[in-house]
């Protein structure tokens, strides 16, 4: 590019998920020059992966490519990458390959994976769910699992194939749990000769003693409730203490008694749900600033998301253990979820253009909407915060409102279309789309890698 | 299952491609108990396979669950496995997993693969396009090597990264190489801040002295024309002598002079399209029963499709070498088209009813409904055999004659109407939906495996 005559600011954003695209799009019109680092080409959609891991979807139609939602805006540069360092120093984003990025101004929307809390073994046989290839991985191991049972002769280990186990009983192990009671009763019977697919078993094991923490109690009672009556077995108060190729093994707490039984759970097919850690960007970031990092590797940021002594630096979405500070309340945590990322994110690139202005940047705000969750076929709970009240509803108008509320947020027109009429076809036929399985018989990739 | 009293007959297929599905569907309401093993999980619409490898339609919108195509077809059961070994003394299949199952009336529709003329270790360099797996390695390598070339400040590296090959001027390259043009002129331009995308080059190269040599030279000169048109450089009359990371070596015959000239192209991402190689369970057969395989490695069968001295063995598809009988005409080779593989299905399925019913074998006919081969947006050819006439037709007429061809016969009404919308959508917004690329930094699978 030829020499501008007065250069401008050059904000570097790391990441393209909810916090980081946010940021970008804020910062539309601004005069400065923006470059997005991601990882992979692609804007995901995450609230809707777990449903390319059990085949309803396909992968492109939760995602997109990063370059194309920033086609039409001139001031982004978008680069396939992945940040090793941030030289906070230099101000510069150091790339795998060697590349530096000079920055004025950044925004470190990393991210987060899931985390087996120090048992890293466990990964080949719990795949957990960030990526796309996290999804694959798990829509390879559910639909082998009927295939290999279907071709098993010994009943006991034709019962090890067809015994689901999902770990971690928060929003993505109540949808997986649900979705695969779902695979097992409505889309498979019928299509197999040897063995009865609704004679699969579904177990969503909790560490807690009820599913949906971050839910009122009277919803989490109905997620458990519809839950068991799409045929998953919810067991609470138990804790993994072993997982290996051929199942696991739980201790399970009576809350009354404090005592422990341990017991095996014969399971071919096992999935994490129940950890999540930042990514290492932030460990990196807080050694290089003096920055204080959370229990799971969050970044502790100021009021207005920048890095103590760095306000050049903020960090958004996952990433950050941000507060919101409302005038005349206490700071409260910001919640892991997506509308928290991309207030943050605008809240970020707002400051920039503060500070550009010379003016002083604000303390970030959360605006909380509630919460909602999905459980399977026509089952939700929704915990709706509204300028017209504070409204809890569950069941089949809860489905609805999470379905269209998904639908709407879904990036791109196009996208949409395809989703309504993918899940509109599965509703009508209890069929599922994407059936389709590759890579058989490569070697299991290493999960979360 | 219980021992029947009578019990009946066995029939197997190995294989779910063409020629797989059409024989178990022609045995539909027969008395007989029907397995197909199939390696993957999913019956693949071929013909649109480069669709997926362009990133114009995702994998499932062209892949359907084997089992559930048969769900309602009570007489078949269907198994997934890697067929390794025919029995044909004990009439059984071994599969890779120790399993046999044995068989009183034998299909064997086990397909072909890509090959290398015996130059195995240009594979990793040059993917050649067979499967779901080989769709999504291309995508990857061309989707990544435009954004290589963004991130390239070196001019003549980022002209490798931006030079396009595909080797082998048959159906399947004119598509891979026209689609490519399309993407570098209508797809990506505006989404790039460094590069311009329309700078690539698509060069396209033919061993022979045109393009697409099982159709008429007319329409060979008009798929010549539409694709320089297109922006792809055809170079006929051209060998290639050597494929490395960084690009190849090709030897340019003057069909005058008969004198060579070689050169070499800096080109990182090349396309193999060039040869086809039967399944090695087709010599692993002639071995056992002392058939013949022709240089392709395919099997060469009786009239009615059996293997010499075994009645009870049918081989159909790409691994079938087979002529097409009609009264009073030379007998003809049957062309490795889609229709061939599905009419040998349906005639093997016949034949195997006629030995059952004690009647004799019938000779094989294929009915000839001519050839079709797009090139892209807009630009096809169309050589049609109909009972009222021969027509020869190119140009937009033509590629909309090809896109309801292929969208009628695709399997299943869901994927036809995700197809359409996928397709009619690509079309008016010149976008393409499934530009995902996963497995970044994966390293290269070995195409073909």
């Amino acid at each position: 590019m030829p020499p501008t005559i007065s250069p401008r600011p050059r904000v570097v954003i790391v990441g393209c998920g909810f916090g980081g695209l946010e940021a970008a799009r804020a910062l539309y019109d601004a005069q400065v020059e923006i470059t997005v680092v991601e990882r992979t080409n692609h804007h995901l959609f995450q609230p809707l992966l777990y449903q390319v891991a059990t085949a309803g979807l396909s992968a492109p139609a939760i995602a997109a490519p990063a370059r194309h939602l920033f086609r039409k805006q001139a001031n982004v540069t978008t680069l396939l990458g992945q940040v090793t360092r941030i030289d906070v120093q230099a101000r510069q984003v150091l790339l795998e390959d060697g590349m530096s990025i000079g920055y004025d101004h950044l925004i470190v929307a990393a991210g987060a994976t899931h985390s087996y809390f120090g048992r890293n073994e466990w990964a080949p046989f719990a795949p957990g769910l960030k990526t796309l290839d996290d999804a694959f991985e798990i829509r390879r191991r559910i639909l082998l699992a009927f295939e290999q049972a279907e071709k098993e002769a010994d009943p006991a280990a034709r019962d090890a194939w067809l015994t689901f186990t999902v770990i971690g009983g928060g929003p993505t192990g109540v949808e997986m749990a649900g979705t695969l009671a779902e695979i097992a009763h409505y889309t498979l019977p019928g299509e197999f000769r040897r063995i009865d697919p609704a004679s699969a078993k579904v177990l969503l094991i909790e560490g807690s003693s009820r599913v949906l923490q971050a839910m009122p109690q009277d919803l989490s009672q109905r997620a458990h409730e519809q839950l068991t009556k799409l045929g998953v077995e919810v067991r609470l108060d138990s804790r993994v203490t072993a997982i290996d190729a051929a199942g696991l093994e739980v201790m399970q707490t009576d809350s009354a008694s404090g005592s422990g039984d341990s017991y095996r759970i014969a399971s071919r097919c096992v999935i994490w749900a129940a950890g999540v850690a930042a990514s290492p960007l932030g460990a990196q970031l807080a050694q290089a600033t003096g920055a204080k990092v959370d229990r799971a590797g969050r970044v502790q940021v100021e009021p207005d998301l920048s890095v103590p002594g760095h306000p050049e630096i903020s960090v958004v979405g996952d990433l950050a253990a941000a507060q919101s500070y409302l005038a005349g309340h206490e700071p409260r945590a910001v919640p892991g979820v997506s509308p928290g990322a991309k207030q943050m994110g605008r809240a970020a690139a707002a400051n920039i253009l503060r500070r550009l202005a010379g003016q002083p940047t604000l303390p970030f705000r959360y605006r909380d909407y509630g919460n909602l969750a999905t459980i399977g076929r026509n089952a939700a709970v929704v915990d709706l915060v509204s300028p017209l009240g504070h409204f809890k509803f569950s069941g089949y108008f809860a489905w609805l409102f999470w379905l269209f509320a998904h639908i709407y947020f879904l990036i791109g027109f196009r996208n949409r279309i395809v989703v309504l009429l993918d899940w509109g076809g599965a509703y009508w036929s209890k069929q599922r789309y994407a059936r389709v399985v590759t890579d058989i018989g490569a070697p299991p990739r290493k999960p979360g890698a």
